[in-house]
């Protein structure tokens, strides 16, 4: 059982090595067998050599930072602001932590889409400064 | 300042209640001036009458589980298997709680698209058995 100060320290720090592209820093904070999870593809990433290759090709002179962080005990969940370009986009991560290491990664990548129509008379439109989409 | 405790108890509280459309158990849980935000729409409600209205209002015969739930101090962050007849969705929720009441929700709702090429000799195709999208 990791604490959730452990957890806290691990996460902050695989999102700082990820964003500052460490990656040999980021490949010491994840057990040889961690899985990767992007349900909406329903792709799936096996092993610390294959997960490590997949962010250092990823494509794009992205930009992360975090604007959510939430732990407890071995779990911690995220929200990123992904920013390649004109394109801004809301990441959601979940992660999950075995000896004190990242084993289980699952990420979310939300779309813009318009508001059904039918409830106009409860919503407002906001902007919110917090989770941006943009360029889609 | 809400303690991890408490929050984790409002937010099975919260689910526990939508779930069951116990509506008025549910707006017992919410601040007057609650906070609703759609950030992929960009819809906001605000206030405890509007977002019951949205909820008691939401079309369909859908159904949630929760699927993950992570607590700390007065924040919570989750994920819901949502089935609405064949179709079958994942929503991921942020909750912050103010004096014991829920008084922030942010929903993202995420949808399957394909796999991007070019990745191929680092992935798998796995089924999520958590994390499920179905009738798009």
């Amino acid at each position: 059982m990791t604490t959730t100060e452990q957890t806290r320290t691990l996460a902050e720090r695989y999102f700082a090595t990820m964003s500052a592209r460490a990656w040999h820093d980021f490949a010491e904070l994840l057990t040889d067998d961690v899985r990767y999870d992007l349900p909406q593809t329903g792709e799936r990433i096996v092993g610390k050599d294959k997960y490590l290759r997949f962010n250092q090709e990823y494509p794009g002179d992205w930009q992360l930072t975090v604007t959510r962080l939430v732990v407890d005990g071995d779990s911690a969940a995220a929200s990123m602001q992904f920013v390649v370009g004109e394109q801004e986009m809301v990441g959601l991560v979940f992660l999950e932590v075995r000896d004190g290491l990242v084993a289980q990664v699952t990420d979310f990548w939300p779309e813009p889409y318009d508001a059904p129509p039918g409830r106009e008379h409860l919503t407002e439109q906001a902007i919110s400064e917090r989770d941006r989409f943009a360029g889609f």
